[in-house]
């Protein structure tokens, strides 16, 4: 039994490239004489579809996909992920299906028993869980189908009462098939392999996962797509970030020793640093677009955002601007322009000054002897927003948001200012972790300027202002809001860790009043278990830690 | 038996004040000889808490005010909603409960069976469905407790497999009682009437129904709790949009001839009106701010949300700025300004045209000679937008956003211009309701100038614009909108209701192609059953009627 798996990356609604891309892995499948083809969770539709799954129009576009693909299924069966909809009179109208598919027609549907419904994912908004649990017989072989979190209820902490592959092994199937559309963030890719490596050891039998790859707008898949044999032993790891094709023989990956040695495991900030060129890559190409454009400040953030820009999106067709003003540093131009340099990128410097003494001609009558306070820093962001803006509505580009997540939590930032931007690169990387990409970003060759790295971080929105004055420390402040963001501590759980209980309460309140300005913020590619975006939802007016 | 219903206005989070809220209307129960007080789900949290509900931190809060509220329950029993911890090893680790105290003790939970998962609901986010059923026994009565979803499911259509109300009439109870969190739109009151007249025909059971009254951010609670005999009538129906308090007898309540009449059906409008203020002014009281600044273009959209604030916060506390440009016409002018003395605000003149021509300087040597286009256009919105936010700095304003749902919806708008805002109370309504709304609010009086009503809307962003221009009339494009949006009709069933298949291509691409705006736009108070927000969750990157 031969076994092809594809790994491919889909456009969310986008049948006719689906169904392009599939119907062409299907034909390679034909012609390396394999048995069955497997394709990832919803790859007719893309994933997640999310509200369009309430449109009619739009599943039934799914049936005619999975009609259309189904006719080349001849001399060979496959399994694809559809959503389809549920006959019965009760419970939700969709499943969420693994479509079988021989002799050129449907066989069978099983649909996914374990809809996941927390962070990012919203299945149970749409689907009916499944109840009854059947496997495939093909060519004399069983089949247990699973989809996604139908492998994870294993391990502690259970959050569903069933396990569907309980049900399935009583029908002694030879073999699992997951199919999956499993987001990337930096510990997933090892958590995901834990997980089935566990389920292999539990039913002691071969298991072959096909992922998702490609970015759909702040949702990464990495791919990585699995097999393991029946000893729980990783046989093969398809590539990360790249659309990928194998054939497999069932009966000889017992015998093949792994490839993969333990030791191989992927550094997190090499890892996050692919994520982002990915993500930033399938954003410009999914929505037509080339070329971006960003503020480049001198600092670490815009360099950062520039130099993985520049990898996704080519040298060339990034923009960077300078927009100085009376507060910028020289150190800052130079260094902004030692980056472009380096980058080989087009560049302009355009000085915001006069701009913004033209606001506050214009409200000084209002202002009258009130202090320069944050109104001023503002207009300065503004201005450059709105040149940004200007510059991208004419030429066409898409301006990149420069904020890191550090920033983004505790409202460091204006909004409709240097919180403009299609979708954030950094906003799910935490300051000292930018700095780690920096890091990485030069390994081989100095791309960001030293200076960059090394000086102190400021906004330069007013005279010698450094971030250090109204912040804590990034070193104490990311631990803080890793414990509060990622790990849900609350303030009690933080001071006895040690945290000064000042500085907690501070942090916190920053967290929970800035929602307002989080909720107006671009898409955040999407790195960490917990990102700011759909992953986290928080009420805006609210009085808690706050 | 003498039962207490307690329709209050909660705050999320704000334990200190929902307590005292609660404790005040337990006093005031007994004082009144009550046996029994009902109160709403999860009222000690407020609704929806979102995601603090994943912070142990947020349940251990609502735990401690549970049990001093229990303490205060002394001769009187209460049903209250709260989160609870789920004791089991498997599944989702809350509950949403109602607890019943007496005797000064919890006594028992009764967990919500049915989690709306829908729309604006994330309940299976955060919650395991009940599986046991209980009624309560208090003082020679069964009560049958249900929490808000638990008795949706009648009718056609329905959304789950069970009936808790079938598992909870096996026990002979004597009354139900529903306690809920269901948001206003304008057509839910009549809906919820007949839910629950439809389950009281069914039991032959009196109801009790209490619900939440406020603002949450975008969601508006409209109160309207219920008391219902047995015979199916309605009895009595609370304040809608205030708190309100009252007392009933269990054995009268059916002699009583029900008080309310067929024909009192409030008009929608009339409702839409109404909702949008309380909105208002629960954003700003809970947020602590007095203060509303605007916009003022001359044009329907911004009057009526000038009206609509006045109303929520005081005509003093609105302040209203005109800031026309070479393109602004001198009747939007004249109209912007007797509609300012018509409320009787403060209000303001700043003109952008030098601001404006700042930009164009600084950007001229790259535009070079490009003609005027969008860009020009935006850069007016923008630089409105950065007045606006920097008087809203100053002086601790909040700006509300003027922009109307049609427009969110083609993307007729400047994203960081006049998208700007902290709350947009027009982006749930429809451009032609908008002008329903300003007869409303003229109905007795002329406060929106007839001119502004009766000329063509258009955005003065060039000579001559009107939106008639780029876009099919109002009339047109509403219905449109509304089958595609509150009713997700596909282009096929548009075209066969009649709708040009041109325009109806046209129209849905503009939506589809505008999520990336949307995404970035203030949250927009809910007033019909499908507004953008939280409610409706799109892609960004996908390709589908676009």
């Amino acid at each position: 039994m031969k076994i092809a798996l594809a790994q491919i990356n889909y456009f969310i609604g986008n049948f006719e490239s689906n169904v392009s891309k599939i119907k062409n892995a299907i034909k390679k499948a034909k012609q390396q004489k394999a048995d069955l083809i497997i394709f990832a969770e919803l790859a007719v539709s893309g994933y997640p579809p999310r509200d369009f799954l309430e449109f009619d129009d739009f599943i039934n576009k799914c049936k005619m996909a999975i009609e259309s693909i189904a006719k080349e299924c001849t001399d060979i069966a496959a399994i694809i992920g559809s959503p389809v909809f549920n006959p019965e009179y009760q419970g939700k109208d969709l499943y969420n299906s693994a479509i079988f598919i021989s002799d050129g027609k449907v066989k069978s549907s099983h649909h996914k028993s374990l809809l996941p419904n927390y962070d990012i994912f919203d299945e149970y908004r749409y689907f009916e869980p499944n109840r009854e649990f059947n496997v495939i017989n093909y060519k004399g072989y069983k089949i247990a189908l699973t989809i996604c979190e139908d492998l994870w209820n294993i391990g502690n902490d259970p959050m569903y009462t069933i396990n569907p592959m309980d049900e399935l092994y009583k029908q002694n199937p030879d073999f699992i098939v997951n199919i999956a559309a499993s987001p990337f963030n930096y510990n997933q890719a090892e958590i995901r392999k834990s997980i089935f490596t566990q389920n292999v050891i539990k039913y002691k039998l071969p298991l072959f996962y096909v992922n998702h790859v490609g970015a759909q707008t702040e949702l990464l898949f990495d791919g990585g797509s699995l097999v393991i044999n029946k000893s729980g032993e990783v046989v093969d790891e398809m590539k990360y970030f790249k659309e990928d094709f194998k054939i497999y023989d069932l009966k000889s990956i017992n015998e093949i020793q792994p490839k993969i040695t333990k030791s191989k495991k992927a550094e997190k900030i090499a890892l996050i640093h692919d994520a982002l060129v990915m993500g930033v890559k399938n954003y410009f190409e999914k929505l037509g677009f080339k070329k971006a454009i960003l503020g480049l400040s001198g600092g670490i953030d815009s360099a950062v955002t520039l130099a993985i820009a520049a990898k996704a999106l080519g040298n060339k067709n990034v923009y960077p601007v300078l927009l100085p003003s009376e507060f910028s540093s020289s150190h800052s131009i130079d260094d902004a322009l030692q980056l472009a340099e380096n980058i080989g990128c087009p560049y302009d410097i355009i000085n915001i000054e006069e701009i913004c003494r033209s606001f506050n001609n214009s409200l000084n009558s209002f202002f009258k002897e009130l202090p320069f306070d944050l109104t001023e820093e503002n207009i300065q962001a503004r201005t450059r927003g709105v040149i940004l803006m200007a510059l991208s509505n004419k030429f066409g580009y898409i301006l990149l948001n420069t904020s890191n997540k550090s920033e983004a939590a505790v409202g460091y930032g204006t909004l409709y200012g240097d919180m403009n931007g299609g979708l954030s690169v950094l906003g799910d990387v935490y300051k000292t972790e930018v700095f780690q990409l920096a890091n990485h970003i030069n390994k081989f060759k100095e791309i960001i300027p030293v200076n960059t790295i090394e000086k102190p971080p400021s906004a330069e929105l007013r005279p010698n202002q450094k971030v250090s004055d109204s912040l804590p420390d990034y070193e104490i402040l990311d631990k803080i809001l890793y414990q509060y963001i990622e790990l849900r501590k609350g303030p009690k759980e933080l001071i006895n860790q040690g945290f000064d209980e000042e500085i907690v309460k501070k942090t916190l309140k920053l967290v929970n009043t800035n929602e307002y300005k989080r909720y107006q913020a671009p898409p955040i590619l999407r790195v960490s278990p917990k990102a700011f975006g759909i992953g986290r939802r928080m009420p805006i007016v609210a009085k808690y830690l706050s």
